[in-house]
């Protein structure tokens, strides 16, 4: 079970191809800039830099932070994948540069990585835990992987596959080598992505090795520590230690997610991939529980994690704090990657429903408009004056930034973007899964054929989906995501009803042929959501949604102090074209100030007086377009 | 106008007296063994040694804060109120033996600071900012000043006079002289102390220098860093720089209470002392706003004051979070002593009013119900799990500690409720002013004549005060403060109902003669109280209050996950008594879990169930004296 590729799916004027369209037209030019110190008034990158002084073209000293050069390698990977899907010579001529400089930066054994060639090249790999060189090996090799796969040409893959076999020969359980494993996983997930390509052996048993051996014994970074003439008094205080790192156990005995978010998310990935490629069960089940712990009890209903900005970390079962929240936007794409891989480990409806929760919420609000401001942090609640006045709430930032000196988010959010037409579908056997729904034409490889179809949607805004099927074969399933927020629909095939099956959150028709009409009509009306009873930042609270899309108010539409407004679960929602997008309104209550004055800040006498007023609600991912102001997402319910 | 003094008001059972008697019996000899370092397993104190050390009657290096002398000084002024009342001499012992150090530790020229002398004696006054060598001399000061009025002894209070000297001959405008002030606030408004007994204008004028060079120019904590050899970049970094200590701009030109809130509180009852002495109406309009923006914009129900535990401080105008509030006790003592000060300035009765909230809630939570564990920081929620697992709430301590490295808390409440008996009549020309309501005799020396009255009463558990008249004068008025919950009362004088005049908080009855029975009778029906609609985290909720206490949930009492329960506004609220006080129960609805399991973290068909339960609430102050467990005061309502 597999995604059917990127260049097998053709995407078609939609909501994704939009996305698209501003990562290949604005953010990827606006990176480049970025990543080569051009953009004015933006906190500098240095990634071209650095890599041009360690291929020794020019003189300079490393700028910016230790994991610099996975920014120009997440930056590479994402325009590798538009290179799929819109052909761009200047494009691909400016990652050749990058390859060029890479290639002749590379020190003869094999390593390469800009801060340690350009500070001190003895210190190589004696930091793993806080100087993210696998990360950085990991991201790169992604890179090298989508580039290769998109182009078919193997110059940067063969730089980094010298590169990991320089790690190979550093790294693992034999005499001589290091016992050590990533202070930031990352490596695991690309090592097995390597694997898909040369299918040898050394690249899968290396991710399987980093995986297996993270948290044994007393634990490599207490080794590396006192290696470096450092105490191990660090794994009782920074961020808790071990934790953070997912490195406290072994990771077969982990069954909550902990620690820094991005780092945990990773490390799923790369375990699930591990998992499926070895057919490793127990590993699988590991991955599941971790599933359930992140989506089910610490997962925002916009789909962002990690809730402390205190290690940017997971904290507890159902604390979901909404105006203290981290939920980086890169924690929410190393989800959406994890929901990727635990779907093609096995095809569950749920896993889908996140990444469309994801896809449609928590990551793309890490973007504005215009793909040139970016959020890393993306709070629920956001009151301007309380980020500026409240240290607890400082790391909210009441607009998106240009760059940010750790610009982790912006490329990775391009990379998931970029990518996109490689999330639609899935194939196995002769069944082709439909995973997210987007207007398309898509080839699917499959046992006994090749599937044609045309789908033409305006989803996430109807819940219309169009489907053509333009080839077929006999003994074809198709399985259609049953998305678990829908309470009705219909399906018809040529205008009837056609027999189905439903499993597991997929609706499967069979007996297809060439030019069948299937007709999927998913329900959408407005929902007003509760979250679980222990939530207590939530309770009394509700949240609209319609369809996978999350709302939100602001103060561009609704004024200042949005704790006054309240609604009926049963209010009566309408909705309406505004900002390129469907938003909502309804009538509302707003507490009034009536009776109150300045001079009194707590009396016994007041009954609630309440003003009617029209509630007006926009996507959450398109908060902040129109200046600063305050935005929440849960808003109290009269009912 | 003032306060009648402490030796002419005779407690009887009640409360207060209770209060005071754990003070005596327990909290004043168990802080002796605590500074002594003789409890087990607590934070060392180090404040006996670090003085015998400085009088070279025993060798050891300074231990504990900078500013450790402050906490024997508070003791100090804590046991010299209990002599006042009850007369002990191996206490007064114990007094007079920290004094005879003290006296020994002193340099020739006056200076007394146990760190400087233990350290580098030529880096004294050196670093005003950080090193609180003027806040420790304040409390010593007041120390001295109450050991002196209440024991007429003058050891102690001539050692501190030529350390006031010394600080005199430092400081001040003149050539020669130092333009700086304390980095910590308290001197200032012990130096009016100190006038009150000497009438040396020295002092009043050392006070009023303090408080007026504040925040001129540039600042003299960054003339200090320069010659410090240090950057002033502190200014904008350091929980805002000159802001947290108020010294950002000339204390006239201030109107937001900010920064550190035990800093600003002090500060503002030094500013009202030198007012009042001065007679600057200028001034005491600067402390007039600053009250209204305490009281009314940022002050919890508890009388909590200092929203924010990044610098312990004042964040903005309706920002009350209830779970990661820091709400020092010492902010709201440092909150009773101002609005003591307040009221001398003028007698309203808002004044007494907050010292009610304060002394039945926010003040005495800091300690337990046997006087030996204290709270630093006094939330309005608590979740155990979140103290321990997620940063922004690990300052919030779900248990009282036996001592703190930075113990300034505990003497600070022993020293409080030690001298209430001088809190509770004022007296004006012919007018004595009640303000806190307390079975006593009292002997109130007026314009006019003595007076003598006895006080009956079980506030604040019962709102009936009987009052017997022992003594009066022709002329004679009484004030009875009607405090600002009351909504009926009855007033009779020997059974019948007087005329009264009713000014500013106050029942005014005049005409009153010996043997005169006054029966004044404040209805206390259970009240639910609502926050200012601006106060967006309280917004739907209500607290629960019955006279001046606050109530709160338990987890002992209703189980975990209050945030579940809901309360009806209009809900019939039964008194009963448990724990040695009246506590409450109210029929409410509990959020069910029915329907919702742990694969479910986010439902759109989910109308809330509740199930019937019964609230129980116990008064606020109460909390955590049955184990660790949740608690919540601000509950959500139902209508």
């Amino acid at each position: 079970m597999d995604f059917v590729k990127i260049k097998n799916v053709h995407m078609k004027p939609s909501f994704l191809s939009d996305l698209m369209d501003k990562v290949a037209d604005g953010m990827i030019p606006y990176q480049w800039q970025a990543l080569n110190d051009l953009v004015p008034d933006a906190a500098p990158s240095y990634c071209m830099r650095n890599l041009r002084a360690a291929a020794g073209e020019i003189k300079a000293p490393h700028g910016g932070c230790v994991f610099q050069d996975s920014d120009l390698a997440k930056w590479i990977e994402a325009a590798s994948y538009t290179l799929a899907w819109k052909p761009d010579p200047k494009l691909e001529e400016e990652i050749n540069e990058a390859v060029r400089l890479m290639e002749k930066a590379q020190l003869p054994d094999g390593y390469l990585n800009t801060y340690y060639q350009l500070t001190d090249i003895t210190k190589r790999f004696t930091n793993l835990r806080d100087h993210h060189e696998l990360y950085c090996a990991g991201h790169l090799l992604e890179a090298a992987c989508a580039y290769y796969e998109v182009t078919g040409k193997r110059r940067f893959l063969d730089v980094m596959e010298r590169y990991v076999d320089l790690i190979d020969r550093t790294f693992g359980s034999e005499d001589g080598k290091l016992p050590g494993y990533p202070g930031h996983e990352e490596i695991e997930l690309a090592l097995v992505k390597l694997y898909s390509i040369t299918q040898n052996e050394k690249h899968l048993k290396l991710a399987k090795f980093f995986i297996d051996q993270r948290g044994q014994g007393e634990g490599y970074f207490n080794e590396e520590a006192v290696r470096r003439g450092e105490s191990t008094a660090w794994d009782r205080s920074v961020y808790s230690g071990n934790r953070y790192y997912q490195a406290h156990t072994p990771v077969r005995q982990q069954n909550k997610a902990l620690g820094h978010a991005v780092r945990q998310l990773y490390l799923l990935c790369g375990m699930a991939d591990v998992a499926r490629e070895t057919q490793d069960e127990a590993l699988l089940k590991v991955c599941r529980e971790m599933w359930k712990d992140v989506t089910r009890r610490q997962m925002y209903i916009t789909g962002a994690v990690g809730q402390s900005a205190y290690g940017e970390a997971f904290t507890f079962d159902y604390d979901l704090p909404n105006d203290s929240v981290y939920g980086e936007t890169c924690a929410s794409i190393a989800l959406f990657f994890f929901a990727l891989r635990m779907m093609k480990a096995k095809p569950l409806g749920e896993y889908g429903d996140i990444c469309d929760t994801l896809l449609y919420n928590g990551t793309i609000s890490g973007m504005n408009e215009s793909g040139d401001r970016f959020f890393y942090v993306n709070p629920l609640e956001c009151v301007p004056e309380r980020s500026e006045k409240s240290q607890p709430h400082r790391h909210i930032r009441p607009s998106r930034q240009k760059w940010f000196g750790c610009a982790c988010c912006p490329p990775n959010l391009a990379r998931m973007i970029a990518n996109l037409p490689a999330c639609l579908f899935l194939h196995e056997g002769s069944t082709a899964y439909m995973n997210l729904f987007s207007s398309c034409e898509a080839e699917i490889p499959l046992e006994g054929g090749c599937v044609r179809l045309a789908c033409e949607t305006k989803y996430p805004w109807d819940g219309k989906i169009a489907l053509r099927i333009k080839e077929s074969f006999p003994g074809f399933r198709l399985a259609l995501r049953l998305p678990r927020w829908v309470k009705t629909y219909e399906l018809t095939v040529n205008g009837k009803t056609p027999e189905t099956v439903m499993d597991e959150g997929f609706v499967y028709l069979e007996g297809l042929a060439s030019g069948d009409e299937i007709v999927y009509d998913l329900h959408m009306p407005v929902q007003a959501v509760s979250a679980h009873p222990r939530v207590t930042q939530d309770a009394g609270l509700i949240a609209v949604r319609r369809g996978p899309v999350v709302y939100c108010l602001e103060e561009a539409d609704n004024g200042k102090n949005l704790s006054a407004l309240a609604l009926s679960r049963q209010a009566e929602f309408r909705c309406e074209e505004r900002m390129g997008a469907v938003c909502i309104s309804a009538p509302a209550k707003r507490l009034s100030e009536e009776g109150w004055d300045e001079y009194e800040l707590y009396a016994s006498d007041r009954v609630p007086v309440y003003e009617d007023v029209t509630a007006r609600f926009i996507p959450y991912y398109l908060w902040n377009n129109r200046g600063e102001g305050e935005m929440r997402v849960w808003v109290r319910a009269l009912s």
